[in-house]
């Protein structure tokens, strides 16, 4: 089984939930954009001094998990996912309700610069092979932001002639916004339907 | 067959693209957003003066296409989905290239006056039935907004230490709307999960 059995296209960035082995020896989980590069490779961007890029630094493997359990998500980001949440696998953990999960192999690891609006910062790209696949449901979706982006781009686009002042100057900042994240995770259908929403969008410019 | 057999669950409201018969017999498409009231009956939520309306409230039937081909949603909402991308089912019409559609057949209409924050408007409630429910693929998943929002919230609460000014100001505005599309759209443990963001982020209330 390889990333194409979990619905995984190539060039597009799927929100998951990475899972890693602490120092301890206790389970770690965050959520984490992933790259499909090839139907068994992946690429991650990590930000600095998170457990996370410590675990994968030190262990140079990692656990992702395809899932869609609103509550998983909000309890790794806020940093409390529960131990009785996970489970082990070989030397790793994975999240126990999952739809699927695999483990990723690091084959690089790179600390860059990265400017962004927040400043400069340093991420470490990292580039793995995905071994043992597993899927706990049959059919499995992962979670890619493309077309919810496309829809609430045109939920703007066609409030636009409904709003001004302060609602404008915040449609137009979250269009721009939109089009940055559909133009980072979907793939070219995706980009196509950001141009035309984007163009139609532009008549709108003073 | 019913909606269970095409993901839907009882209380979401899913973005589909709902087509109708013109009365000169052509065909319409726009994007509208169904809820599932139970395993074969959805209600919708219409404005006044578009053709969608006009046409269901002449015809008394439409379909629901449940797809994510975002170009469809771009074409049908811009107003110029060519009739190439319709196919014939009966009198009425679908999407050709659709995951999944379904005739909805009216129960009951009616115009009720709603007030938002663009003001006062009419709308018309539309309960249906589900008949002829055909799927073009084996295993589909209509799009529900619900975790693409709690993703997004999740995205601006740990951004909040970096923002301020403006930014914050747009961010506090986001999470307040992410919160009202969750609870409009999402089920319980969506709900569950955004209460538990709302409840973080308001640690940053001044």
């Amino acid at each position: 089984m390889d990333l194409v059995s979990i619905g995984m296209e190539k060039g597009l960035l799927y929100e998951t939930v990475v899972t890693t082995v602490n120092d301890d020896g206790t389970s770690n989980a965050a959520p984490i954009g992933v790259i499909c590069k090839d139907k068994d490779e992946i690429v991650v961007y990590l930000h600095q001094g998170s457990s996370t890029v410590k675990n994968i630094k030190r262990n140079n493997s990692f656990v992702v998990n395809i899932l869609k359990d609103p509550m998983v998500f909000v309890e790794s980001t806020l940093g409390d996912l529960p131990q009785n949440y996970f489970e082990s696998h070989k030397n790793e953990f994975y999240i126990k309700n999952t739809d699927a999960y695999f483990i990723a192999n690091v084959i690089s690891l790179k600390d860059v610069e990265r400017e962004d609006k927040f400043g400069v910062s340093v991420v470490t790209v990292v580039r793995a092979k995905v071994s043992d696949l597993i899927k706990t449901k049959e059919h499995v979706e992962p979670v890619n932001r493309a077309i919810y982006g496309i829809i609430e781009g045109l939920v703007y686009l066609t409030r636009m002639d409904m709003v001004s002042g302060d609602m404008e100057k915040l449609y137009r900042h979250r269009m721009s916004e939109i089009s940055r994240i559909v133009n980072k995770v979907g793939g070219p259908e995706h980009k196509n339907a950001m141009k035309k929403i984007s163009s139609a969008f532009s008549k709108y410019d003073k």
